[in-house]
């Protein structure tokens, strides 16, 4: 097995119920809708949705080897300063791929993402960090993020204050080919710089160099990523519905939490490392329905709500609610067919029955057996639940991943009738932290948010 | 300022919307309601709920510390061999107190919380750890949980093939004083161990040995924890409804789930450290809350859903759904008064304004700029959001928090109507999985799920 698989069998009416299930009858239904939608999408590809053509760029991917290979042996640590669409994916590739414990594998670097501006974290980062075997990949589409240049100010500093002679070789940046504030810098310093393509958005941009150029310094196979991505997109191009694992789960998506009235959809990651990736689902699913208005204007405030979750750990933590709580849940199951470590659980203490049966066992078989028990609490509760299983974690399971979910949101964009590849709705908050802070031009803005303020009461305990 | 303070201005409806915001009148005609809740729920500290008496226990402090001093030196890091509630508030006391990097501090050591049975996670592990600088800290009150049992069997396994003489000095057990296969173990071969006391469910339990003894190994003020838990102890015993934090926040809960419909209670930290109190109140409200049957048997199927965000990080990849999405959710945010560590952003580039605005600026300036503004944004958009605000992150901070969100817990268990201290919809996934394994004794459960599956028309894609 090398594709990746979509179980939906747990989602279906005769197996949960007719109330909170979905009817094969009510999907191939849908199947003329979703085809639609996805000549819509795949009409744009070449046009504002370039992200869809990103698994056969060739030309970048050997600039980045070529980028990577310069490199080589000159840095231990590779640190990402992005946030966002510039962070999540990075984070997900090394957590996936490089596992969670890469210092002892010597073809595999270690990656570090500074994702935030607390200066609890960002403090104490500085203060450890040794700048002559770290190489800083600094990523922002338009160039003007504030916490990712905030960052870079504080590491240009301590590359200057290093004394490093090619302090400039201990960077790297990412950002658009002309606009924003990064590319004069890059222009003006000489730093070596990749791209973010036009019409590939901050949570679409993994397959690009925001995500393969980090990914190629830590070891990371990005051609067979790539080619994992580029199997998908073949995959979902034409096939029938019921052929088409990106349509399937649209309509899946769609129909229970429009018709099934079930606003939350759980990522319950069985795969300790591929947990991380159920965040970057988060926001590409968040930011790309969760919207006030509809393609026609109206108020609409779409968007179903992601979750996350880690099989086993959260067994012990969410399961409780999930199959006891309200019936306003979806799951998908994240699995892999075949794990890279076996684990034997020795046998011991042969009297004490409460122990002693596990002895003998793989560790895979308790975690498979938690999983599959889970899948079953599950259905016999009537929630229904999918199972995503990868065939094994590798480059080209993840690029089949990447591919699936992107083009899926992009087809839960239509059935939503939203703008799936705008966020209007995070301008609000950075024009009043830029008032807050006292930015030049946002005066306006900092008055108003004060004379709110002022007329309330505050009530606190 | 060292109490927290809970400011619930934002939830009211007078600055949010009468539709989606709580009236002054409609907290005030709670509190008799809350009275009566904190008056029963008070009633049975000495006798169900002996975790409330926690903050008070001496002579386990002075053992637990006799025990840390008695192997000071000894160990670099501390591992966690645990699961939900052994192990969530664990990581959020050593994410928080010891912070992100602790390796540089020489009174913190390091903690581990092996968490998971994925072999992908714990595979990789075996074969880093160090055994010989190694101490391995053994939770499970029923002393049962197959998770616990696996990862132990393997590290007993590991120390014994290791041929390090005094093997038995590298485990600590914490389990019940008479029950469960774990204490015979102890029993039989003399390991240290604690007593997880009665009366003290796994999510309440951070405040014993559970929390306590990993917490004093790697260099934790236990004290200080206990003497900020009954600080708040005392806050909320007997105070009227508006002097009482865990009253107006049970309250504000309640309210605004079950009158205003917002069923996802967020918790956006804005603070990186501590993002895992997010994940460990989440057991809390989850386990506590979610249950099929209400306290006279009916079914009510009843249960808030936690969601956790980081602040800023989540402003990118969250709060676009937070601000434009369904009116289905309300806010707490995390902060933290007084930061301990001081980041100023250097100035450059002058001449460019899009980076310039932020030379000479504190990075706690920015920082709270952006906390701030995603209040205004919040605000602004109708979501109705609270802030606590702990003094600073310290242990007696630590110490308040928890115990004020085990107490509201407490009183939302009443408001609910529901047994908040059982967690009865955790048994059916552990049955399914042993029957899965072919553990004895669950034949007839291997039969029925089998016998279920074999009616299945399998559907993937």
């Amino acid at each position: 097995m090398s594709d990746l698989q979509f179980d939906y069998t747990n989602v279906l009416a005769d197996v949960i119920s007719p109330e909170h299930g979905l009817t094969e009858d009510q999907l191939a239904g849908f199947a003329e809708r979703s085809g639609q939608a996805l000549e819509r999408v795949q009409a744009r590809r070449t046009q504002d949705l370039r992200w869809m053509d990103l698994p056969y760029q060739t030309d970048v991917v050997d600039a980045i080897e070529a980028y990577a290979r310069s490199v080589e042996g000159r840095f231990e640590t590779v640190v990402v300063l992005g946030i966002g669409g510039s962070a999540l994916g990075n984070t997900a590739l090394y957590q996936s791929l490089n596992g969670p414990f890469p210092e002892g594998r010597s073809d595999r670097r270690k990656l570090v993402v500074l994702d935030n501006v607390d200066p609890e974290l960002v403090g104490p980062f500085l203060e450890r960090v040794d700048p002559r075997t770290t190489l800083f990949n600094v990523i922002s589409k338009s160039g003007g993020t504030a916490e990712t240049m905030s960052q870079f100010l504080l590491v240009r500093e301590l590359l200057l204050k290093s004394g490093i002679d090619d302090w400039k070789d201990h960077l790297v940046i990412t950002t658009d080919a002309e606009k924003g504030v990064l590319r004069q810098i890059v222009d003006r310093e000489g730093f070596q710089s990749f791209v973010v393509p036009d019409g590939v958005g901050g949570r679409f941009s993994v397959l690009c160099p925001v995500g393969l150029v980090s990914s190629a310094l830590i070891g990371i196979d990005i051609r067979q990523l790539l080619a994992g991505a580029a199997h998908m997109d073949q995959r979902c191009k034409g096939a029938d519905f019921f052929q088409n694992p990106a349509q399937v789960h649209a309509a899946v998506q769609t129909l229970l939490h429009l018709e099934k009235h079930k606003p939350m959809a759980v990522t319950f990651s069985y795969s300790h490392r591929l947990k991380d990736f159920a965040d970057w689902y988060a926001q590409l699913l968040a930011e790309s329905i969760g919207k006030k208005h509809d393609i026609d204007g109206r108020e609409v405030f779409a968007g179903p709500t992601p979750i996350r979750a880690v099989g086993v750990t959260d067994q012990h933590s969410q399961v409780q609610l999930y199959t006891e709580g309200p019936f306003d849940k979806w799951f998908t199951l994240l699995s892999v067919a075949e794990p890279t470590h076996r684990v034997t659980l020795p046998s011991a203490y042969e009297d004490l029955e409460g122990v002693a049966y596990l002895g003998g066992h793989s560790m895979s078989a308790l975690f498979d057996a938690e999983r599959d028990g889970t899948r079953v609490a599950l259905t016999d509760a009537g929630r229904p639940n999918a199972t995503l299983t990868l065939p094994k974690i590798d480059e080209h399971s993840i690029g089949q991943f990447i591919a699936l979910f992107e083009l899926s949101v992009a087809l839960m964009g239509e059935h939503y009738r939203i703008n799936a590849f705008d966020q209007p709705g995070v301008e609000a908050g950075k024009i009043a932290a830029y008032a807050l802070m006292g930015r030049a031009g946002y005066e306006a803005r900092r008055a108003e948010i004060e004379a709110a303020g002022a007329g309330r009461t505050p009530r606190f305990v």
